[in-house]
């Protein structure tokens, strides 16, 4: 299982991802999934993905190498909009369910592939699309600043209560590494290491792109100081104003 | 959809359902999904369920009421234990499976039913129960406390993080409530009032039974302390070492 989160913030993106595959427990790898496609000062893109590794492998070929599937020869690196990058997801999920899906079909195997795709080229907005296994897409929004892939709703919680439009990045970061230490205590098959992949607004470069460990100090630090805060949450909430174990 | 947890700690059991029953958006109504059985003194039990509400109600008035269905005529009121008390309501959802499922399986409904059973019969343990649709069933322990029906996940990282076996009834009244905020905010199919029913050990008396509605003061109250809190430990949990805005 995987769980990826991207932020929509004021600010710039936050991208993390986990790095878990498996197909079943006694086969587990550790598989980088994002990807950065970036120009620096002209573009700065990050492709999350989660589903079938084959499947999502075959579309990440296919729109940062292109390729012979790829049509008319577009790539991350080519497309002139951010539109244009996720309509070139969309196409490559399209022309990989064609290729496989009859083969699937026969194996009673699943198709299943989704993306998270993020990012800005120069003089246009910066915009934040997940990109569904059809190949249709939505975006993020003010209103609503987040999007998740995979096993989402452990980490949910915690963005719905306290992330915003216009949390800081740093915030933003704080955020989706609690979302996703949620997630990791809640379900073995999402996985250590993890990666982080920033990106402020306007600039068209990647600014922090991290591989986060068991060791790492400051996931290490945020995870007790988030622990701690939760046991004083629990200690300062009111109390019930009845006495639960009065008959 | 529903969720319902059930905690078993050292001083007592906790019991909280919600109260939404839906076939589809536009047919939903408001069902109690708890039920106590006690006789003071000598037994105090709650039955929490989820699932097919025509099942589950065919298995309530089974163990509850007796009926025709019931066999050899015990009821949650006759078992002489609580592990007798699980078996019973297994039995009935085996009843219930094989009058019923011949019809679902022709109209293609799926067989969905599962119960949380908790209480203490004098001179006997307290136990906490979870039964399957199967009618097999599985117990509460001192490593892991908590057992939960329906929309799970969103609720269950407070739990993870914060409840243990030997957390007090207030306390855990109070993870109880967060459990079922964060899962009320998530799933709107999830839906308020909620029942609470409490349980001090070896007393065989329900001590507090409280139907929970939106305009509750004390569920309010700790609505926006939560928040609060949550808000504060952001604030105070360490920032990132690097500037995650600066390329």
């Amino acid at each position: 299982v995987t769980y990826c989160v991207g932020l929509f913030l004021r600010d710039g993106l936050v991208f993390l991802s986990d790095t878990r595959t498996n197909a079943g427990v006694d086969h587990i790898a550790t598989y980088n999934k994002s990807f950065v496609v970036e120009v620096p000062g002209e573009r700065a893109m990050v492709l999350m993905c989660a589903g079938n590794l084959a499947t999502t492998q075959a579309v990440v070929n296919q729109v940062i190498e292109g390729g012979s599937q790829a049509g008319d020869g577009q790539t991350l690196f080519t497309v002139e909009s951010m539109v244009g990058a996720a309509e070139l997801v969309g196409a490559a999920v399209r022309k990989v369910h064609a290729r496989d899906s009859a083969a699937f079909k026969s194996q009673d195997i699943s198709f299943d592939a989704s993306f998270i795709l993020g990012g800005q080229i120069k003089n246009r907005r910066m915009r934040l699309f997940q990109i569904y296994s059809a190949g249709n897409f939505i975006e993020a929004a003010i209103e609503t600043p987040f999007l998740q892939l995979g096993e989402h709703k452990y980490g949910k919680p915690i963005l719905d209560r306290a992330l915003k439009y216009d949390t800081s990045l740093a915030d933003g970061v704080k955020l989706a590494l609690v979302s996703m230490d949620s997630t990791l205590r809640s379900n073995l098959s999402v996985g250590l290491p993890i990666d982080l992949t920033t990106y402020e607004k306007d600039t068209q470069k990647i600014a922090i792109r991290r591989r986060i460990a068991e060791d790492d100090p400051y996931f290490s630090a945020l995870r007790t100081s988030w622990s701690e805060a939760l046991r004083r949450a629990l200690a300062v909430a009111p109390g019930p104003p009845w006495d639960p174990g009065v008959v």
